[in-house]
């Protein structure tokens, strides 16, 4: 079989501020496609989930340099990058046999056409509750990067106090779990938008967790890091940051993962409490996973995940991702609840076949 | 020998933005005082010098919450804090002989009378340069603050290149001075306020000196630091840290030192590029000269400084320090050159007597 038809969205208008989904300016335009036949070694594959993540935001920036990027930015022109749950539906390779899961790059498309080498088979495990999303979940980039932010980077130990932003999210709702169950760290507390959320953060195992909607949220969140904190897992950047140093204790560690609040606000971030950083001699360190998998570290983290669900430690009820049923036109679309604070857990997309 | 006279500057009304020197709502107010009678082991001094540190800024600021500050901080009605070296003219403690000079932390009086432990010796060596100044200066808080900073924190390496803000200041020069001659650095660039700073600062050994006032400082800097630099050494907060931010290279570090940008303008410093410390995985520590002294590591650091100095790597002439004679009613007009950018190398206070 050869000349597979596929639709792929495109990104038209590297966005400097809000993507924008309609109109001359849309960010991302929807095109047809005819892949290539299989070369050897190569496999054709049909998209199944698609994973959704703030650091793409950053991969399409108008006018970021590409030096300052830690992966290759999307050009004009270029088929959106992501991650994808993929079903093999025909392959030239001896280690990948048709009807295989495999995880892989592929961008937003329909079908993908891929060397066997960009492949890493995936295994669901229903008797474990391991499902096919997870691997772009809780036991995938995500659950990683919570792990290597709050473990290596962050330095976390069962006497640390841990506060964590965005912690509804997909990274998250796992910083919480691995801190109060895997850790065993004295004192969680979530920050997330809403009392449902927050109630929801609660019940994975975070002591407390203070609604950055509420009036009175620093109030509350003054009450709940009284003797200050020794590690902030920080998710969202900006005003909560700039908050969080001065609630620190002094030596206190931050493990800097994501700055949603910013990512498509172009422009300032005011810090009034940058004096904090060198009184309390705060450190803080930015992170990508990324160098975590060049150091060979992944999978014994991932092992140590895997045994955390096995154990009961780690939840990956379905109320762990958001998974949104969606035709390939309306992709940006269910990308963009990410912006919106719409997602609890991973925000999965789920390609209607 | 009982009952000194002496004039004292207390702290009148905290201030929350720029220090005021006149009128009703006066930061600093003169005073005149009877000092006790010398207890056992005591001593009455006489300051000759004062020591001016932008971190006294930050001792007095209004509605501070002192759990936050890294030592205490003056309140209304208290002596202002500094330090300074003295002649002692008078003792009861076998250890310290009438004439000694002594670094102490005396605060803004003319005498003040303190327990010998609180005092350290002091010995300047004409012949090798080190004059009194310098205890409180190249050889003392300010150089081992640089070398501290440099060396323990940033970890500076020969390879490395290093950005040195705040450069013409009492820190910022003897960072330059250590990283170029002690360290061995590749390279080191320096930023200061005028060309006349500049051309010092590269005087010192940075193999450039940046402008800021330059209306192309930046495109400047962007030149200078080609190919990003592993070390920046912040003394100034704002804007150039935040232009810093895009100029480090991956997992680059950062030791934040000072902030005198902001220590007189209350407010919010704008971030723009706080994500490129996620993406490039940059490393920030706020530091104080403080853990240092209690770790027991400023012995050895005091022995590479003065090594330096007698090899004729570090220079200590007289260019190094801005000694102000200062009648004692004007100690807080002197203190405030700080923050106008007025002084080269340490700005010294030597009181008139």
């Amino acid at each position: 079989m050869s000349g597979q038809q596929t639709r792929q969205w495109i990104l038209a208008n590297p966005p400097k501020a809000n993507p924008v989904l309609e109109g001359d300016n849309a960010t991302f335009k929807l095109e047809q496609k005819t892949l290539p036949a299989l070369g050897s070694n190569q496999v054709l594959v049909k998209v199944l989930y698609l994973s959704n993540d703030p650091a793409q935001r950053g991969w399409i920036q108008d006018g970021v340099d590409p030096k300052r990027l830690y992966t290759e930015p999307v050009l004009k022109g270029d088929v959106m990058c992501a991650y994808g749950v993929c079903e093999v539906v025909e392959s030239t390779a001896d280690s990948i046999k048709k009807g295989q899961l495999v995880l892989a790059t592929t961008g937003w498309t329909e079908y993908a056409v891929l060397n066997a080498s960009e492949c890493r088979p995936v295994q669901p495990d229903e008797k474990a509750g391991i499902r096919p999303t997870h691997f772009i979940g809780a036991l995938g980039g995500t659950g990683l990067t919570a792990y290597y932010g709050l473990v290596d980077i962050a330095g976390a130990k069962p006497e640390d106090t841990v506060v964590v932003s965005g912690a509804a999210g997909a990274t998250g709702s796992m910083v919480v779990q691995i801190a109060k169950h895997l850790v065993g760290c004295k004192k969680v507390i979530g920050i997330a938008g809403g009392e449902k959320k927050c109630k929801w953060v609660e019940s994975l195992g975070a002591d407390i967790c203070i609604d950055y909607k509420a009036s009175d949220f620093e109030s509350q969140l003054k009450a709940a890091t009284e003797g200050f904190v020794e590690v902030y897992f920080d998710n969202v950047g900006g005003e909560i940051l700039d908050l969080m140093l001065t609630r620190m204790k002094r030596h206190g560690r931050i493990a800097a993962c994501g700055a949603i609040s910013s990512y498509n606000a172009p422009g300032e971030v005011g810090i009034k409490n940058w004096f904090e950083v060198i009184a309390n001699r705060i450190n803080i360190k930015g992170f990508i996973l990324t160098d975590a998998i060049v150091a060979g570290k992944t999978g014994e983290m991932i092992s140590k995940l895997v045994q955390g669900v096995k154990e009961g430690k780690i939840q990956l009820g379905p109320e762990v991702e958001t998974v949104v049923p969606t035709k390939f036109e309306d992709v940006p679309k269910t990308w963009m609840v990410l912006f919106e604070g719409g997602n609890q857990g991973k925000l999965v997309t789920a390609l209607k076949q």
